[in-house]
């Protein structure tokens, strides 16, 4: 690999947000952090790895709940300071089991909420 | 409006990362900042408005350039600490005249860029 995750532009923190969408219903799963090392293993493995900040960890996701997400595309924007993950996700990508973490929205004042769990067959 | 910004989780700086998607293309435009009063004005408004970082100010999309979005739907995660604002775009979203800033991908270990940008009819 040529490309040096470092030439990514990182916060104070050393960590980058990354954004998750469903490679084929374009649908924005959740958003998490990577730092420099998470967006290599991402970019060798093709498994999506975050930086879980409150573990102070990598979160191979997936790697306990099964619900992994893998690598179609990796991509950043303009100002190098934020990343896209596009991905082939298994299973729900929210810890609440719902497809998506974006499942709550603002509506005439109220809050509404969009998706329900998902029944895991297992 | 009932809904209070304030019950949304910033961090330590005041600011929240908010992803904004077409739409109808599904397609990710662009990540930037609100604080609470940013989120507020998005949403009695309509008019998507961040807060810039570097200037340290309000950043109304489009109030220079014309490239408004529109609000068409305000969500936000399951940790209430990232918003998706869903919008309908004017024109490129990215300031390099690109429609979406995530036109970099990394393939093969390079870098390539995915769309050029559009040609302003004005």
């Amino acid at each position: 690999m040529n490309f040096d995750p470092q030439t990514l532009r990182y916060d104070e923190k050393g960590l980058i947000p990354a954004i998750a969408q469903d490679h084929e219903s374009g649908q924005i799963l959740m958003m998490a952090w990577m730092n420099a090392d998470a967006v290599r293993q991402t970019l060798e493995t093709g498994r999506v790895t975050y930086w879980s900040r409150s573990r102070q960890a990598f979160w191979v996701k997936g790697e306990s709940s099964g619900h992994v997400q893998k690598l179609v595309d990796f991509r950043f924007d303009c100002d190098r300071d934020c990343v896209l993950v596009v991905v082939a996700q298994s299973g729900p990508a929210c810890h609440t089991l719902r497809q998506s973490c974006f499942y709550t929205a603002v509506r005439e004042g109220a809050e509404v909420e969009l998706m329900a769990p998902l029944i895991d067959p297992a």
